[in-house]
């Protein structure tokens, strides 16, 4: 079978090709190629395995080329993140809603000439959520809570879950849209996102860094690992759809829990002097964004595929830790001072 | 002030341009130019006023060119219908999604350049509802009630009104989507809208004319009359950003009945002559569509802006006696008969 990921240069998306790589298999099916679309190169190890192809540029741009090429599966991760889609509008309408239109286009176009639909999981987003005047937002958000984007992110990423289950409907594709809970603890630098700092705060005192909180300790959300995360894409692409339950998107399993917690866990995992590398200094801007995020998340969907949230916060730095100890020991280097 | 009306030549953008025509003022300003804009022409009684220009064509052929043009206000009517969208999967994504942001980006570039906000108000629709396997849809769907709609239609409200949202928390314009509920009783030939029959069962009869209801008697609805859908758009434009309650939809008032009620109404009004008309012959496709639609809808929201629905049936079809009576007393001679 052939697979395609489309942001899977980066962190979830590399790691999601590599696991697939590593199992052989999707769905009973063995993976004979598996082409890895992004803006920037695929990792060098991920590109040594023959079955790969790396595919260098804007998902838009290639998308085009995507319609008579017989891909059986496609992950959707690219995607703008919510930093960059608030600082400029058109660069989010344009990577999250034009580049998904036109991939589903594509892969419509090739149905259309009598190939069988593709299977689809996109990575939509616990950003999907959030409190409106007119309705509050629950302490906990299910599958089925109102989403009420509080951000451009947010509403693409809405936005393309409902595409999703219009074209899933006529039959064009088989998609399935699972929502991804933050993402801790992403490696190297921070990025764009609002949610940065939920990696930054655990990744910059492991490397010997002093890191800036920039909300308060007692600030609650629903995160999980990237091991978790890949688990949970995996799953929804093996799910039968009726296990799957309907065309809405269902929430990805996380821990819901605050700052303090997380740093209580650093602590425990690592040390009081790695701990003490974090300094909280409020940054209005993002203390605003995150405000308006939910502060924790249920996923009764995915537990009836199997899926569960990782035990503790410990688990999350542990595997982190584990990850840099195989790939990049200087990560880590604030460990052993 | 200048307000643009889309779809400002079809039933319900003809009444409300009317309306304003007839007021004189919208939210306390004085109207003094009213562009129509339709693929069809605007009836003549309109062009015949002063202050009213009709540009025929398609939406997104003449979005490009409102980019400079002050508009004060704006009503997007502008639609294909749902069973076209059924029907023509790429039209719907033009006439719906496409439109609708090339109509919010000539009125964000205009806010870029300097001018204030244009208020919009969006006909969004009940359509935006519908079961989902893993969402049972209540009986009485709310304000806040999860959409997840079941038609190509339905999907791009949701998403329109999910850009409205957005493109109005960024300040680029004062956006407000109001969901229409079911208008009757329309007058005319059926149109390619699923919903056409909850017309047809009673205009055709009052014309003399044999009508077939395609779903049956037992079937509850949501439906209205285009003067209290009229009413609702302009209290929704008029409302400030506080009492219109959030960046969310509402739904307009609507009286929620079965077709036996409706059929009843129609008897009490124009007698059993009349009502002996409709025949009924199930259409498994349009019973189909139908059957995903809400049994009735509430509008809490509406009613703090002081909407309220018809206080019964009979009013409604009373009004569209008298509009008959008005301008097209053929369209009654079965009342006489």
């Amino acid at each position: 079978m052939k697979i395609l990921i489309t942001g899977g240069a980066g962190f979830v998306g590399a790691r999601l090709a590599q696991r697939l790589l590593a199992r052989g298999t999707l769905g009973g099916q063995r993976i004979t190629q598996l082409v890895i679309a992004d803006q920037a190169a695929a990792p060098a190890a991920l590109l040594a395995d023959a079955r790969v192809q790396g595919r260098v540029g804007a998902l838009l741009a290639q998308a085009e080329g995507l319609r008579d090429e017989a891909f059986d599966g496609v992950f959707h991760l690219a995607s703008a993140v919510s930093g960059e889609c608030e600082a400029d509008f058109e660069l989010g309408l344009r990577s999250n809603l034009d580049s998904t239109r036109a991939l589903l286009d594509a892969l419509r176009h090739r149905r259309e000439q009598g190939a069988p639909p593709a299977r689809l999981v996109f990575s939509s987003s616990v950003a999907v959520f959030g409190p409106d005047p007119a309705v509050p937002l629950p302490p906990v958000v299910a599958d089925d809570t109102l989403p009420t984007p509080q951000t451009s992110y947010g509403t693409h990423k809405l936005i393309c879950e409902q595409l999703i289950a219009d074209y899933t409907r006529k039959g064009y594709l088989d998609g399935r849209a699972a929502r991804l809970m933050t993402v801790t603890v992403r490696p190297g630098r921070p990025n764009g996102a609002a949610s940065s700092f939920f990696s930054g705060i655990i990744r910059e005192p492991l490397a010997g860094e002093a890191s800036l909180c920039p909300v308060d300790a007692t600030v609650s959300h629903p995160v999980t690992s990237v091991g978790n995360t890949v688990d949970g894409l995996i799953a929804v692409y093996e799910a039968s759809r009726e296990a799957f339950g309907g065309r809405t998107a269902l929430n990805l399993p996380a821990i819901n829990i605050t700052v303090q917690r997380m740093l209580d866990a650093l602590q425990a995992v690592a040390g009081p002097r790695v701990r003490e590398r974090v300094r909280f200094e409020r940054d209005e801007r993002i203390a605003g964004i995150v405000a308006n995020w939910p502060k924790g998340a249920s996923a009764a969907r995915a537990a009836k595929l199997g899926l569960k949230p990782e035990p503790n916060f410990e688990a999350i730095i542990e595997q982190y830790i584990a990850d840099c100890r195989a790939t990049n020991p200087a990560a880590l280097k604030g460990l052993d001072a």
